[in-house]
C-alpha cells in the first residue's frame, strides 16, 4: 500500500461533549463540595467474556488517546451548558480552561484480556477522572466486543482469509468504521469499508453485487463486461439466478473464452445464498473438472463462527469468507459490559484510601485500591499461566518461585517456578501528557497472533474453555477482605 | 429549551468515503461498460419486523439528507483511490467532479412502516444510485432499529417517562449519538447523551453515579452534599450499600432535615440493582408513610420491554425508567435487515424496464418496477386498514370503493368504502436538489404518537400482532407474475 493513512478525517469532530449528563452534574457537585480536585482512581474492567468464550481481545486504545488528546470545550459548549441553569460559574470556568492532567494506564491493544482485571486505570482529579467515564467505556466496550467476535470467527475459519462486509448493518457510522478497525485487529484480512482503509491502512476490498448482474441483459453479458474491466482480479458472483444451472457455467465460459485467451488467470467465484455446503462441494467438483482447481470459492451469507464451523465440518469447499452483520454488530451478544468503578481516593496527605463497591451479587464486588497486573508465563512452554493483580507498589522477584491461589477457594494454590512476567498495563498519559505511541493496526493484528499463540489451547476453546487464572496477590486479597468485613459490620442484617 | 440546536458538530466529517468498496468497483465498471449513466431505480426495504413486532418506526431521513447534501470527494480521496490501481482515469475524473443528480423519495420519519414496502426509492444514473447504497442502508437500518425498539420499550412502560441511558454500551460514537436521537423519536422523553441535546434539541438529563456516594466518607454526607448543590432537583441514588437499611432511610433524613426546612420539594430516588418489584413496593410504602407520596421512584437496571412488562405486572411501583444497553444496541435483535435492490432500469428510449430479483426463498423475491405506496385509512374510525403498493403512475379515486387482495392467497379480497388515502413516500431530492424540509426531532416524536394512534390495537400488540395488510395493486401483481414466469421458463429444473 503506497497511500499514507490519514487520521484527520475523524478530527473534524470534537467529541468532548459525548458525555453522560450526570458526569457534568457530578463534576459541578464535586467542585461545589470541594472534592473536585481530590485525586481519584478509577478502573475500567469487564465481568464476563461474550459468547461463553475464554478471553477477549483488547482494542480501542488509539481512539482513547485521540479523545483524551483533544479534550476541549468550545465557547458554544459552555454557552449550551450555561443555558441548562444547572451549573455554577466556577464549574463553567473550570471547563472553559479545562486542561487534562490525569495519569492513564491501559493494556495495549491486541492483548488477550480477562474478566475483573483493569483494562484501563485513570488517576487524577475526581472531576476529570469522572468526566471521561463515558468515552472510555464506549470506546473500549465497542472495539473490544468486535475484535473479540472477529477473533472467534477467524479461528472458526481455520486460517482462511475473512473479509469484513458489515458496514450496511452496523449501528451507526462509527460502528462501521471502528468496527472494521476492530475486526481487522481481531483477525480479519480486509474490509469492504473504504474509509477504514484511508483512516487505518487496512486493506479495502470488493467486487460486485447482484445489481451489477441485473443491470445487463443477461448474466453472461454481465460477467463478460466485468472480466473486461477487471481481467486480472476477476471474482464472479454466481448466485443471482441459479448457481449450478447458470452462474457457474457462465463463469467457466468467461474463464475459458475471455480470460485464458488473453492470458489472465481467473481468480474466484462468490456464493451469497443457498446451501453453502452442497453448493461449494458441487462447484469445487465442477471447477476442478474444468481445470480451474486454482479458482477460489468465496462464501458470504449471514456467517458467524457457529455457521462457519458447521459448514466446514460438513466438508464445505471454501477458500475465503465475507462476514457481515453478525460480526459488525456481534449479533449473538451485542453488548460488552465494561464498567468504570472508583477504586481509591487520596486523602489530604496523599495517602491512597482504597474503595470497594459491594453488592449482594458477589461477582459485582470490585477489587479495591491502585493496582497493576502481571501476566505470568511458563518459561519452557512460553505459555501464559495466570494474571496476577497486585497493589501498585508490589514487585515480583522473577528469580524466586511465586505462589498464586484462587481468590474464592483459597486452599487451591499453585507454586510456579521457571516463569517470566510481563506487566500488562502501560502508562499512556502522564499528568495529561501522552507518553505512549500506539502501534499501527496491522501491527496490533500481529500482536493478537503472537499473544494468543501464548495461550494454552484449553483457553482458546470455543465451548467451555478453561477458566484462565486471574488471581489477587496476598496483599490485595487481604485488603479486599478487610474492606468487606468493615462493610458487613456496618450493614449487617 | 433556550439553546439553539446545532448540526455543525457533525459536519466536520465528510462521510462520502463511507462506502463499500464494491460500489466503487461497480461504478468504475458501469462507466467502462457505458451503462454508468443509464437511469436505474433502487428500493430500500426490509423483510421482517424485529422481535416479532407488528410494525417499525421509520427514522434516519434527516441524516440521509445531510449525507446526500454534502457528497464530495476531496483531492485526498481521489489520490487514495488512484493508489489502488483499480480505477480508470475517467472514473476518477467523474468522482472529482461528482454532482449528485438523483431523485430520492422516502417515507418521512416517525411513520409506522411495514415489511416489503419501499422506505426509500432512488432514481438516477446507475453509477450514483449504486454509490449511495451503503450510507442509505447504514443510516436507515440503524435509526429505524433503535426507534422501533424504543417504541416497544415505551409502550411497555405504559406512559411513564423513559430516559435513554445507553451511551457507554453503544456500538461506537454515532451509535450513542444517533441512537439517542432515534430513541427519542421512538418514544423516550430524554437522554443521558449530552451532545445529543446540543445536536438535536432533545433533553439531556442525569443525576449521580455510585462513585459520587463512594467519594464521601458516608452515604448520608454524600446525599447531604448533593442536596445542597441541587436542592430543587434532588434525585438520590439509594442502592450503593443497601436500599432499605441505608439508602432510603438516609434519603428520607435528607428530605426532612435538609430540603423541607429550606422550602424545597424532594424529587425522587433511583434504584439501579436488586429485586425491582420488591424494592420499589417497599420503598413506595415507606416513602408514603413518611409523607413523601409525591417523591418519584426511578428504576434503571438492565431494562427492556420484557422486564418492564414483567415487573409492572407484578405491581412494581415505578414512576420513571432509565433504559441503557438493551435499548441502545437493540440487544434482543441487534440487526435491522434492510436491503437495497434494483427495481427497474430505463432503456435508451426512456422506457422503464422493471427488474426482479428472484430467489428460491419466496420471501426474498423483490417487487419490480418504479412504485409508490398508498396508506388507506378507515374514514369513520380514522385507523389504517392497509398499505397498497402500486406502480408509480397509478391513481386512486377516493370517491370509489377500492378492492385489495392478498398477494399470495389472491382469493382473499377486501372491498373498502369510506376511506381516505395518504401517499406514504415523499420526494426529498429532485435531480440532486433538496426539496424537503425535515421536521425537528421533537416534532417527529409527535408524528410517531399520532400515526401509531391510527393503527389498530391488534397491530400494536407485542405477541403475535395482526399482520397489517401490505398489498400490491392489480397492475403491479400482474407485472410481478409476468416476470416470475419469464424467469421460471428460462431456468426450469
Amino acid at each position: 500500500m503506497e497511500y499514507t493513512k490519514n487520521f484527520d478525517i475523524r478530527n473534524g469532530r470534537n467529541l468532548t461533549m459525548l458525555v453522560d449528563f450526570y458526569e457534568l452534574t457530578m463534576g459541578n457537585g464535586y467542585l461545589q463540595s470541594s472534592i473536585g480536585n481530590k485525586t481519584a482512581y478509577f478502573d475500567m474492567f469487564f465481568r464476563r467474556v461474550p459468547d461463553g468464550g475464554g478471553y477477549c481481545i483488547m482494542a480501542g486504545v488509539q481512539q482513547i488517546i485521540e479523545y483524551l488528546s483533544t479534550l476541549k470545550f468550545s465557547q458554544e459548549d459552555i454557552e449550551y451548558l450555561r443555558s441548562k441553569h444547572t451549573f455554577s460559574d466556577e464549574f463553567l470556568d473550570y471547563l472553559k480552561n479545562f486542561e487534562f492532567c490525569c495519569d492513564v494506564w491501559a493494556v495495549p491493544e491486541g492483548n488477550p484480556v480477562f474478566p475483573n482485571e483493569p483494562l484501563v486505570t485513570v488517576k487524577g482529579p475526581a472531576i476529570q477522572a469522572q468526566f471521561i467515564e463515558t468515552m472510555i467505556l464506549l470506546t473500549i466496550n465497542h472495539q473490544t466486543l468486535i475484535a473479540t467476535k472477529a477473533n472467534r470467527i477467524c479461528r472458526a475459519a481455520e486460517g482462511r482469509p475473512v473479509m469484513e462486509f458489515g458496514s450496511r448493518r452496523a449501528q451507526g457510522y462509527d460502528g462501521a468504521i471502528y468496527g472494521a478497525r476492530a475486526a481487522v485487529i481481531g483477525g480479519c484480512n480486509s474490509t469492504a469499508c473504504t474509509i477504514a482503509e484511508q483512516m487505518f491502512g487496512i486493506p479495502a476490498v470488493g467486487t460486485m453485487a447482484h445489481s451489477w448482474i441485473q443491470l445487463f441483459p443477461t448474466e453472461y453479458e454481465a460477467f463478460e463486461a466485468w472480466s473486461e474491466v477487471y481481467p486480472d482480479n476477476c471474482v464472479l458472483l454466481v448466485d443471482t439466478y441459479n448457481v449450478l444451472k447458470s452462474g457457474l457455467p457462465n463463469a467457466i465460459k468467461i474463464f475459458n473464452e475471455v480470460l485464458l485467451p488473453k492470458g489472465y488467470r481467473p481468480k474466484g467465484i462468490r456464493i451469497d445464498s443457498g446451501d453453502i455446503t452442497y453448493l461449494t462441494k458441487k462447484c469445487r467438483e465442477i471447477l476442478d473438472e474444468a481445470g480451474f482447481d486454482y479458482v477460489d470459492i468465496i462464501i458470504s451469507n449471514s456467517l458467524d463462527e457457529f455457521i462457519i464451523r458447521d459448514v466446514l465440518s460438513q466438508g464445505a469447499q471454501v477458500d475465503a469468507l465475507g462476514v457481515g452483520e453478525r460480526l459488525i454488530t456481534a449479533k449473538s451478544e451485542p453488548v460488552f459490559g465494561g464498567v468504570y468503578k472508583l477504586a481509591a481516593v487520596e486523602d489530604d496527605f496523599g495517602n491512597i484510601i482504597p474503595k470497594i463497591k459491594i453488592s449482594e451479587n458477589e461477582e459485582k464486588i470490585t477489587n479495591p485500591g491502585f493496582k497493576k497486573i502481571y501476566r505470568i508465563f511458563d518459561k519452557v512452554e512460553n505459555k501464559a499461566i495466570a494474571d496476577l493483580i497486585t497493589l501498585h507498589d508490589e514487585v515480583i522477584n522473577e528469580n524466586e518461585p511465586i505462589e498464586i491461589f484462587d481468590p474464592i477457594y483459597t486452599w487451591k494454590k499453585k507454586r510456579i517456578k521457571d516463569y517470566y512476567i510481563k506487566e500488562l498495563m502501560v502508562k499512556i498519559f502522564d499528568n495529561g501528557k501522552l507518553v505512549y505511541e500506539s502501534p499501527d493496526v496491522m501491527d496490533i493484528k500481529r500482536i493478537v497472533e503472537e499473544e494468543t499463540e501464548k495461550m494454552w489451547p484449553e483457553v482458546l476453546r470455543f465451548e467451555n474453555p478453561h477458566n484462565y487464572y486471574i488471581d489477587l496477590s496476598k496483599d490485595l486479597w487481604d485488603l479486599k477482605q478487610e474492606l468487606l468485613n468493615k462493610y458487613s459490620n456496618n450493614y449487617e442484617e
